[in-house]
């Protein structure tokens, strides 16, 4: 499609200024709320003995938490990337880039992802769009160069088609998303055998979705949910005409609520799950893990924090920590496999919607 | 019952400015907040290969939309026909007319409808009240005259026992509706064998209702349902006198939601639906679709569009094209019949309405 | 109970006056919204057809509506007794009084309630507290001095709990009131064989009441719910000292709403059922006589209006049974046997209350 | 740990002046609200034959009230204790003191507790944290210390992790609380059989929690709920570091609400069960009988009516016992175990948690 190296790189930066200054929120929420962990009076387990370690991807992390894979491409996207990687180098945690696309098509760019590397040997997940695998015909060579721009553990393949639709320079072809299945295969065989994790970015995926992502072989599915940022009300802040701001109002709630997400991929999916979509504190990653996920993803609190410098970012992680360790002692759960058999109750829409979907 | 032809121009023109500068919308909704369509995150498709294209009543549209008939009998009128006449041409959509009543009372007024043939070959359906075939004692030659008027694709015969009983003038007898089986069925034999389209006027049909229907032979029903523009409202502005407007208040939010008729409707006819009342954006039409309608009908916001100019209408209904297309891209539907497949979750008041009722 | 007679007058006169000026209605509701009546689009029947006729207690009344017994033992009580018997007189209605204790210890009072006779031959309803008959030692003697007193042509025998406990004249005494079968069964024999109805006065009887009652032999139950008039809210007005008020907050909002009241009663008895309690419309009549009542009470409206005089009380009954053909009309109802089997829906928490206790 | 005797006091002053001038109640709210006793039309009783007598842990209640344990180990703590056993002597309850740590650790508070002894022979019950059993190897010599310090008639064992992991100063192992097993058996062998009672302390007990403490044949559980005092709202007030406020806020509603708590136990636990956390009324008193207690604690009402003087204390109790009698009144039960037996309804989210969990 027809766009410049100059407009991929403004929209960058229009988007996470919006992302700093402006409320991109969901109107609704990630339905989190309507899952409550049951407090034991007991406890029966020592705060200290608490482990939150697991292992993900090959590597090791000190909490079930990655930073989400969100920019790249801009001066402002190097340093972000660059406070990320130091924070959870210093925390022992994971952390993903956003689109490698830009530097894809122009290798200047590669240092806005690839300074992670001079900061951290942590988990780092690789990015890539799945509509560019059919619109722009990219194959396995493509990925090769994404993951070794960054030394990838793992690379995410994004599917995101409401942010195709509403973007005025959208890619618009998802029709046979399936060639992927090949192309992860051949890259796995000829290159490296790293995992795939097929990745919303704030729509969520629906159990028919998981049902493609399985049989393409994916290795994980981060769900990203809605509920957290809205890049229907991104746009919604760039554009100026009064009819596209119209439509676009009617899809600021479109997407499957984070927690209902988990549950339709749970359903029908047996392999890694990453929950991730307006997660905002240690509590929604405690509830995510006992709802059925491995690991949990957290956005536009580190995009925030990381404009400030990286100890912001290991405040903000910290917390979220220390919030996950109180909840896994007040259910009683001395490390994350016990959080993932704590009993809880679903209540509301998300029970109506479990009710009726699974 | 005893009203001049004048009365019945004046009320024409003042439910017609009413509608134009009041809100005269039910304060209950249509219940298609508690429909859900669940988003595909994977979406599978192109979005320049989505086809929204449907055949109805013999005639192709561009879109499962068509204009509810609203209006005639009037200067003002005239210019609303001819405005959402060019409007559909533009577009290949359909279109209805109001009641004709007035112009089988008064010939001089049957340019206030025709003049839709001046300027659309596409679907046009005709429209006649069933009370009359009741209290006037009409017959299939008044349908014939009525076809003939505006070459009418199809006929709708609207059934309105709210809109009679809370106007001073309402005619008050829909007793022995059936004999319209013998009616239609004579018209069908000795003129035209076009399909007639049972049609509410807000407040929607029970699945009673449709067996009745159904038992007439009607080809479609067109719901109509609670939502949208409310009639009850509309008289509570019309009058003066305290204890009516207090009575009119009373039934201000009868009738049967929408979502809720829709459901009701297809629970016991196979035939053509169309979804009407309240439709306010593509995303409606959508879930209407989703929930069994095969078409559905728009009318207040034309009605306002209308009379500002066809470019207007024309603009509006573009808006709820792309709205929709945007939906089906979301949902994964190529066309109209995937769009019918489309999975979907009812929450709220309407999923206890459905477990109650069908 | 130690009290004079002239403290049953100022406490009448008090009661009179703060239903006139003061909000005394239940924050809570009668649950009639949670029912609604489906609409049918095609009606199927004239309204000038529509029958609101129904006998009752062996008379006719010119539709389903009493007014409900209120009050006596004062001249304002004989003039609003007066005002509503010229009302149902007018219209062909019926009404009870107000309990006759006053009347049966002070014979001066009798003609505040005989009153009713000079005006109106219709179905008058005698009154007399259930409390009476144990905490008094009542027999059979005093019903026919009440039944006497009035000419009446059935005999309501009201049960207050609330009201005496929250009364700081209150009797308390409701043990063995099964000893009413014995007395009413005596009167019947040595008297006359009138009707005798179960009443409660605003807080509703539970299905174990009506099986009580049903013992008893009660020939109907007025089940008076929740919703309209508030004895503890009225009590709460009269009372100065702070710490019985803070106690009566407690219970201003206990009782049966009078939807839950009537499916309750409904399910265990199987006699003639009134329902009152909160009644403001004849939407609210058509919504109780769909869910199994024969005839409703109405109480607030009515006293308000016969305080300024019986051609308001016609007013506000016509207008409640206009509405309640209105309601007929839009449901397909001629008559008030038809609207016995119309089809409704319950809903919130109505349908909670159902489905854990019938 | 590491704090000095006087922090101990300190603290406790602090938390007796926060609860006295601050909201430090839950926003979310006991359940309560979700119970509703079914009104009895015809009482069937008098209110002078109600009797609310029960027998707890050996000794009579006039009600089935006890005034929660909450402070000692201070000068004004001492006056509260007095004032409370004044009151609880004047109307023949009972009642528990605060954590009796501060005395076992220092000697000279002794005094702010034995000081009920000197007001009162009913009942009353100490109070010991079991984490101290864990962290600080207490045994049965330390129970007997606190037993004959205040001649305790029962012995309650207070769990509360919430508590402990948000005070800067909290003791955090819970592990291997089933030791208490054996120094409760030894403490009964070898010095007194009195009954022992796990308490929470405002978060509740789940089933599962109850389970573990029946099996070590704790002879009651009072359940203390959410939806009274929150102890994350008292530290949130005491504690002026931002973070920690921020962390704070995400646990001010965690805990399982009184009422859910009291289904929960009581599905698995057929002991006796003491109904406590946000006890407001007597009605409140009613509902938590009514769904399976024996027993209520009230605590911060009367923490307040202590601080001015025992005649308040007697004030606030006597309502209490007035409004239970009132709800007995109302719903035809004569003593307590009639009230246990009354029918209720369950809606809301009290329905859903217990029909997802029980």
């Amino acid at each position: 499609m027809g766009y410049s190296k100059n407009e991929i790189e403004v929209r960058k930066l229009e988007h996470i200024l919006l992302c700093k200054y402006c409320n991109v929120e969901y109107d609704k929420t990630t339905l989190l709320e309507d899952v409550e962990l049951i407090h034991r009076g007991t406890s029966g387990i020592n705060f200290n003995d608490i482990e939150t370690e697991i292992k993900l991807f090959g590597k090791k992390l000190s909490a079930p938490i990655i930073v989400s894979g969100m920019t790249g491409g801009h001066t402002i996207a190097k340093e972000i990337n660059k406070n990320i990687a130091k924070a959870v180098d210093e925390l022992g945690l994971g952390m993903g880039v956003g689109s490698q696309r830009a530097a894809i098509v122009n290798e200047d760019l590669i240092d806005t992802y690839n300074i992670v590397r001079s900061y951290t040997d942590n988990l780092v997940i690789g990015n890539l769009g799945a509509v560019n695998f059919i619109v722009d015909n990219w194959d396995e060579e493509i990925i090769d160069k994404a993951v070794e721009m960054i030394d990838a553990d793992a690379m995410a393949i994004h599917f995101n088609p409401l942010q195709e639709i509403i973007q005025p320079e959208g890619d618009l072809n998802f029709k046979n998303i399936d060639k992927l299945k090949e192309i992860i295969s051949n890259y796995k065989k000829k290159y490296k055998d790293i995992p795939f994790i097929a990745k919303q970015v704030g729509e969520g995926f629906s159990k028919e979705d998981a049902i493609i992502l399985k049989n393409i072989d994916f290795d994980a599915i981060d769900i990203q949910g809605s509920g957290g940022t809205s890049w229907a009300k991104v746009e919604l802040l760039r554009i100026k005409d009064d009819e596209t701001k119209d439509l676009l109002k009617k899809f600021v709630n479109w997407g499957i609520p984070t927690a209902a997400s988990i549950f339709e991929v749970k359903s029908v999916y047996n392999n890694i799950i990453i929950g991730s979509g307006g997660i905002r504190s240690g509590l929604d990653i405690a509830k995510c893990i006992a709802i059925g996920c491995d690991c949990c993803g957290v956005a536009l609190p580190i995009l925030k924090a990381s404009l400030k410098g990286w100890e912001e970012v290991v405040k903000v992680l910290e917390k979220y920590i220390k919030e996950l360790k109180i909840a896994m002692f007040l259910v009683g759960a001395e490390n994350i496999e016990e959080l993932k058999k704590t009993p809880y109750i679903v209540k509301g829409y998300l029970k109506d919607w479990i009710s009726q979907r699974l």
